[in-house]
């Protein structure tokens, strides 16, 4: 099978993820990156994409969507790697000529933008895959795995976490001036930009629905205009209750992304900085260590892993498992053949979802942590 | 200096807290244990008090402190660990006769009691000690130690929780009977028995008020009369914000107590199962493991710590720190000096807050979660 | 049953290890402390006595051991906690006069010392118990049983070390002073002080016998005169394999003695630090964390356990176990019953053994670390 | 700069380290997998490189170097990923061809084969990178920049261990068969497979040279013709001590490789399963917890680092900088530049130090674990 030819939108060269996506697209070589619009200005971007060796080079993503849609070798998926507020146009500049897009989380910077974007992935026939990376983890795909068989029984409480502390105090660099500003991050701060992963991982692993959140969030950084903490309360169809917290405030935490399911029969917990154990306990057994391809793990996990137990993978394999998940879907659109029923990945549903936590923690916050549903 | 002549009520032969009372009271060999009303009657206080070769036994707390009161050797002190119904009119009964009363948590089970204690206790020239025992930690002095020297800057997040799993089912032994039962145990289930002692940990490191908090609890384990599980949004005087949560439907979960505090300069995290580290990371920095009586651990630890580092203390050590602050406080009294300054213990002041926490719990729950104050 | 009248032979004002036999003494409340010979001089001694409130004091354990013998209410059992090369004497001394003795490690200084007080014992009607403490610890009794119950097969290879780091610089306190010093000490350093602790472990866990040992012992400090760090390959009969390392400049080492024992079924891990914790894997199976009274953990730990799990239980809890079995087996020789089968505690022929391991290692280490036989 | 042409030897369809190099070559993209031997027939080989895209395929690697030299586009590096006794051979005919040669450890099956190997790469022009991916690890690049900087002072202590579980019992898969066929992998069974990459670690790291060594090895697995446990004391030069463990009878362990190094002022503990945290240790202050691209993270890590802190790396990362370090050489030698100073990776000299002491392992064994050296 001829590898994917892939374009990329944003990562020039002082961004961070478009990198990350570039080495996840290669790990497991079904990729050819060919074509990109790496950067806000047109000389940006010629100069970024020299710097790969890039064989075509646009200045923006509208010129690159009409022009590789028009090439009989032009790309057949593209990587939407800018800020948040980008996304959207973005990405609905590439389904509207059927090229499938792989696009970075959130979803988009506001709730509109979300909506315009579900409704140009609805109509079109080519793919959306959201990658929010930690569902690519293999540890994670064998916890939803568990919860789906019943290990636990039926899921009463929820944890879910993601501390960081790199905004303990302002910052200026590039990565923390976008990601702070309401314009291009969106309303939320810690809330949109991990708060969405903690949100989007507990209900990967769960399958539980938020029917209704109640959030306070601050600003405790002097001058900040999006949330740096947020404490979420939530409550899942079914009865299950949750609790969410995000932080960029919290010195000792790089990317503490922790959650912990507990249900009737056991219970289960996963820790994103340590992400190849999972520790699970049978109420009334010991806990016991199931290690990515060690005993006990299952075939969930072992679909996406590639070396042995004891052989730690890490962030860029889980990201590499959503490009690969998500060849293995545009492989099968090439000849027409449905998805297969074990490929897994966020979907654009998945996104929309997450911009509504962010817009419901906005709005409950702003109501004095009263509930609100998602919807 | 003559050991303190101690007494007992409650702790009887199927008890499981006076046991770890009497052992707290022998470690630093400060209290002789000579009378006690062990039992609810006259027949099992007997049987309890002679197992234990106590000199005088009985009947019941009334009877035991007129007649303690009444003696030249009478005793100078009582423990009272029976069931939380019971505190109040125990307390009360020796308070009145001037002796010193040492209580277990929570204070009392409800919130009409826990005023009249205080008023008791505020009569009283006796003293009174809440057996918070957790406070007894040398890395929790350490900690409390480091926030008050401003280590950490000013507090901005607390994020406290207690839970166990031991009543994820339907349990019909006596330890989980009476705590299940709101006739004995007052309106909270966990967020009495192991809630208290969490809220009570964030105030005691911290030293922050709650204006206000929300919370969601829940009876999971059908047919339970109080809560099993407990989310709780908290609000600090001065604008911290802390998350706490209890819980007894947590499998995998025994006595995972654990506090972490987030400051502007700092972060410190703590868990009970492992109490004898402190994790200490000025922001930007490497995180620091702080041991017990090791390198970076001051004098607020090493006041309370009997052994080398790396020669784990625990619980019991942990609540003979308390017995033996008791101890001070009460060799002081004998002849009318002060208490000095570097005894600390809870206070029934500390008590009444952690009962108004409870009720506040309750309250806000019912009201759909909605901020209450907790006076 | 009443208390057990108890002495001590040193343990006065500046010394370490007497406090600790002092506490572990009160924990189950089954001895009484009512006379000593605490210190090295008479005048000391008194003044150690009477920091105590000790009823009889004697200026040296000679005079101590004959008035003791001599009276009605003379205490039934001593406990030595004096430099190791007074051990012998005044274990011999008591044992003359049938009072239990209850003695620190390393049992002697010497190797001649060790067969005289092994005559000694065996001549004499007394008990006499070493307290190698770290076989009190519960998890250390779960995984001798689980050994013996063949839960890991047939053994194959131990490796058991105990770091730590005190001894990285040269010290001039009373602790290291008699601890480097040959004349008190003996011709170990680091592998008396702490290598007998962790040879006799791994007999005691695996039930194996030492047929011989090669060391590499040095003294990195410049000008110390015993070993700082010691290296050894055993082998044991019926063909299993050890390795043991001790090492006290170390440097974040506190007091790291870990055990780990793999046989042909399956692994045991621990490790003094985190003593509530045993890992076991059966092999081919997730690794299980066992917690001292938690799931999983059998009779032979829960007998030795105050609290329940979750509540850790450290150092001085271990310590008081072995106070507690040597308790069990005087309370038995008052009544000239037999020592109850489920009595464990290390033996004068353990001792013997340290002893032996000490000589060995220097023995072969001069020989450039020959293999040489224990005995 | 245009990716390196490389060809592969060995890696065909069954085998499990191949396709580890080939993601290694990847991640970085500096690589472009060309040409292949990739099996032991060349029906097999076909296939495999097939199944790969490979665009020239041959049938053994006497064949590919000979033709590939003669081209102008022919490889410019070759990876050697078959079993340890072709290593030789193979690498032989590559370098003589001037092509740089990429050899997985250890070096050769034999010590006569690793002499003749390191003859052929010190007259050959090209490059000789071994694959002892350990040391590609940031935090091990740490470590080593710590000791070289002398933040632990000169080095008295070396701890290095090895375990591994699945050879516990007999194994008839072709991992195993070839592992333990002395045919194939050499005398060595443990020392060979796990041993060298220990042993080459604790020289990385230290840099210390090991003057003799005394090794007791044994085949626990009834009929197993290679060791599969080995216990060894170390010898450096200068005087430092080391002990070393490699097993792959421990069940609990997967990959376990630890390294812990102590010196005059300080200590550092290293693992490879939680490979991204260093653990530091002054002498006299709290243990800190370095991570990779975190506070206290220096160059030589960050170097080799491609994600922010808190996002984990692992095996095939580490992989991969030894991969992307031999480009640099490569790219280098392409114009006849020097090898940046900052280069590091493995060399043909370590690999005949790892064939020297698996031949040390097996001389001292056999000799009572007699002294021996090395060379």
């Amino acid at each position: 099978m001829s590898r994917i030819r892939l374009g990329m939108v944003g990562g020039g060269n002082d961004a961070f993820i478009g990198g990350v996506h570039r080495i996840a697209s290669r790990i497991d070589d079904r990729y050819q990156l060919v074509a990109g619009a790496l950067s806000s200005t047109p000389e940006k971007s010629r100069a970024s994409g020299e710097a790969l060796g890039l064989e075509r080079i646009y200045g923006d993503f509208q010129e690159m969507a009409e022009a590789e849609a028009g090439r009989d070798d032009g790309i057949e998926a593209v990587s939407i790697v800018t800020p948040n507020h980008v996304h959207c146009a973005a990405a609905v500049a590439f389904l509207e000529h059927g090229i499938h897009v792989i696009c970075d989380k959130p979803l988009t910077s506001t709730l509109e933008d979300a909506h315009t974007l579900v409704a140009a992935a609805e109509k079109s026939d080519a793919l959306f895959i959201l990658t929010h990376n930690y569902t690519g983890y293999p540890m994670v795909r064998q916890a939803r795995d568990m919860v789906a068989a019943g290990d636990i029984g039926r899921v009463r409480v929820v944890q879910v976490e993601y501390p960081q502390d790199w905004l303990t105090v302002e910052q200026d660099f590039k990565q923390a001036l976008w990601r702070t500003d309401p314009n291009q991050s969106g309303a939320g701060g810690s809330t949109g930009d991990i708060g969405t992963h903690a949100f989007n991982l507990a209900h990967f692993i769960t399958g539980l629905e938020v029917e209704s959140l109640a959030a306070d969030i601050q600003a405790f950084v002097p001058g900040r205009q999006v949330d740096d903490n947020a404490h979420v309360l939530l409550r899942y169809a079914g009865g299950a209750r949750g609790m969410l917290w995000s932080s960029q405030v919290a010195p000792g935490n790089e990317n503490a992304l922790r959650i912990r399911v507990y249900g009737e029969k056991g219970g289960l917990e996963w820790a994103q900085e340590d992400p190849n154990y999972l520790h699970y306990t049978p109420f009334g057994e010991p806990k016991r260590l199931i290690t990515r391809n060690g005993a006990g793990a299952g075939d969930a996990a072992a679909r996406v892993s590639r070396v042995p137990p004891g052989h730690p993978e890490g962030y860029l394999e889980g990201f590499a498992n959503l490009y690969s998940e998500a060849a293995i879907a545009i492989e099968a659109a090439r000849t027409g053949a449905p998805v297969p029923d074990d490929v897994v990945y966020p979907t654009v549903q998945d996104g929309l979802m997450g911009v509504q936590f962010v817009a419901a923690c906005v709005r409950s916050s702003a109501d004095d942590a009263a509930w609100v549903s998602l919807g």
